[in-house]
């Protein structure tokens, strides 16, 4: 019988397979290469007169979204039901109960609906983390966005939509653009780009909107875009969260675009295949104008297309490192 | 290769089979009659014990409303279940953001996710259309009412209702009666009614009610509801927008009632085996009593039923003609 | 043919199987241990791999909610699903018009849509059996709670928990504790532990809470807790509802706490291996505390997991009570 390796990530099981998802971090480069290989697969799904395949049957994934996002509850659900899932989605108010007990009981009566995996939206950082940690075995957690920490499953359609455009990750030069301070996908796209092997990432913003502790992802930092977009072959656009904006860090929407928005003119600082991308929704003249983001070397759409293949890919593969794990314990258990 | 014809509807692919459901204008009298035989064969499926075809299995059915409406859209979901499509539902708000943005970008994005339909909902006459015109060619849209333009479905609804009840249109005088101007259903039915051979179609409304142009129609105008019903086999009424009547075009509901309330008494007007037909849901007491809307001459309940069949006919209809474009489409590729 | 008997309950067919489900009033126990032991072959399907059966594939379970209540829609939802049905649920709002029409049209028209059950939740006592008197007859409806009346899927999975727990009911002292006034799940409760035959039933509230009549039900009243609760086998908690103590029959939550309030040191009043259960959601430190909440003897989440397979049950020996009776009117039909 394995020992339990104390030290070993909460997200993988004793065999090293993906149990919950919850964020890049940690994760090693053949796990995302094995996902990104999955995800690959699930979009020939996609494209096929049958959008169905069987691998989720029988199984309930519940959509638990303490925070409302119909674009990636709609996504997690597309993806939930080509794998012939059983889908049920609830909005979680926070509001009020005191917030821990609520998370706690809900978390408590979902598992004992016997739902298999919950899809969990939260405002806080590490929420997914938590309650990965307190949930039964048997329940995988996937993070579909936890405050500022972390959007695993946007990262790694990011990176797909990278590796099939580009073919590869290693000679890439990959600038991400915009609030870098208060976004989770920057910080997954960091963290994805530096495993898979990224040898130059870049973060452009202006000095209110980075981070402390931003050496530790390996990256160079800008605050001029033109300098920062010099002979890129990847633009990440990320979107401004006007409603994070209150505290006066910039001075209008207007002032970000004529420094940091994404015009025809400044993408022709890099280099001339360079893939243009945005998590969307976008705001079109606040931080990418109309003509790139519609322009040819946009692939804006592609990423819509691939995130419900990646979305298939994680829900599977969890649900696989779920029951693996299932029959190590009770193997072991037979051995004793 | 057969050249695209420019002035071919956009609701037809080169066979001449329905890809989009936008309107009944200039769809062609075999069309309708083809999709009433469909929903006839659909409407004993809904009798059976297991009231479900795989028809559209492995299809994403995404209804996008724009303006809430529980009922229709809870019957496009039944609809499409029965055809065992996959459904998500998307409530849209315009309000937020700029609408022609929205509209668009939500579009693209849905495209991307792959789904097969789009059953669309808009307070904007022409949305769907406008939808349909830019929509990529693998997706069939589906008007389920777009402001004062069109309802089709329920149109054909209607036309299904009266041929069961009636067996044909050829003989049948027909009133539609209410508030014409504001109605999409109205416009709809006559344009129906013409194209399936009605001899006589009537509106009855007061003045302030009528659009202009109505001669187009082919109907005769009454605003007298005694002469207007006198001998028809069919009265359908519809339903009092109240809140479109904030202009002062009607002194009250009271007054409504008195001159165009359908009352047993008025009814029997008609012929003595009319039909009592209404869109629902109805203001009982506004636009008809309640001992003719429950009465042995509606059919008010027999249209909800046909509506489902009517729905499933539509859906399956698009879902051939798309597949039969695509095929065309890739034989013409083969033949450069 | 079978005369129809005038006195036969509404809830059952003519052979005496279950047809509606509305309230345990009136069912006899040999129908309740079937259920109980349906529920338990449901229970193993809930623990599958693939945990789903095709007993209600092509049928239509609708859930129309006039009272919101996220939690037990849930729970109907994932058993109409894990029956292979198919599911819409509709909220329905009772404010903007008189209640009794839009209920009677609403009905009518899910008829209509050939819809084979209706999941009824309603604020008004009775609606549900209003409803299933005026409903086709091809349709079931299950009551989900109906004001203070009845929740009869709640006293049922009660009572699987404590048949699991305790083997049966003929030895047992059940104590059930709170707002017995305000309380459906009450009312059930001291319906089925009649039925099912135990022997020691007590109810234990402040005499405000309290109704009249509780005599017919055969249990004991105590307004002491720690009298109430000597030696008792089951403690079933109620849930305080807050939104309901408004009249001033309560001093406040922390008065009722030191009343009323489960704690451990109460507990040790009961049996050692006494069972702890509450319908959910819990307030901690109001009716109930933490440590006991979460303690040993408490079978809480239990009736969660239970309360599924109570639902399975519900479906589908409502569906089958409803085939047989119209193979039963069908027959008759043949033989006049």
């Amino acid at each position: 019988m394995t020992p339990i390796d104390a030290k070993r990530p909460l997200q993988l099981n004793e065999n090293g397979q993906l149990r919950h998802f919850l964020s890049l971090d940690g994760l090693p480069r053949e796990l995302l290469t094995e996902l990104l290989d999955t995800a690959d697969s699930f979009l020939e799904v996609g494209a096929r007169a049958v959008k169905k395949v069987p691998l989720l049957r029988g199984k309930t994934v519940c959509n638990v979204f303490f925070e409302n996002s119909t674009r990636t509850r709609t996504t997690f659900e597309l993806a939930a039901q080509r794998l012939s899932a059983d889908v049920i989605s609830l909005n979680v108010s926070t509001s009020s109960t005191s917030k821990g007990e609520t998370l706690f009981d809900t978390l408590r009566n979902l598992e004992a609906m016997a739902a298999d995996m919950f899809v969990v939206r939260h405002a806080d950082s590490g929420a997914a983390h938590f309650i990965a940690e307190h949930v039964c075995p048997q329940v995988a957690i996937i993070n579909a966005g936890d405050g500022r920490h972390a959007h695993p499953t946007q990262g790694m359609l990011d990176m797909l939509t990278i590796r099939r455009h580009k073919g590869s990750f290693e000679n890439l030069s990959v600038a991400i653009v915009g609030d870098i301070l208060h976004s989770r996908v920057a910080r997954s796209n960091m963290l994805a780009l530096r495993t898979l092997g990224c040898p130059d990432i870049r973060v452009i913003a202006p000095q209110t909107l980075l981070p402390v502790g931003l050496e530790q992802y390996g990256v160079r930092v800008f605050t001029s875009l033109s300098e920062g977009l010099r002979d890129v072959d990847v633009v990440i656009m990320l979107r401004l969260q006007k409603e994070r904006m209150q505290g006066g860090l910039l001075p209008s929407e207007g002032e970000f675009f004529r420094l940091y928005g994404l015009t025809e003119q400044r993408l022709a600082l890099a280099k001339p295949d360079a893939l243009v991308m945005h998590p969307g929704p976008i705001n079109r003249g606040v931080e990418i104008e109309s003509a790139v983001a519609d322009g040819p070397q946009s692939v804006i759409l592609n990423q819509v297309t691939y995130g419900i293949a990646v979305r298939m890919a994680v829900l599977s593969m969890c649900m696989s490192g779920q029951a693996a794990q299932r029959q190590l314990n009770q193997d072991a258990g037979e051995h004793n």
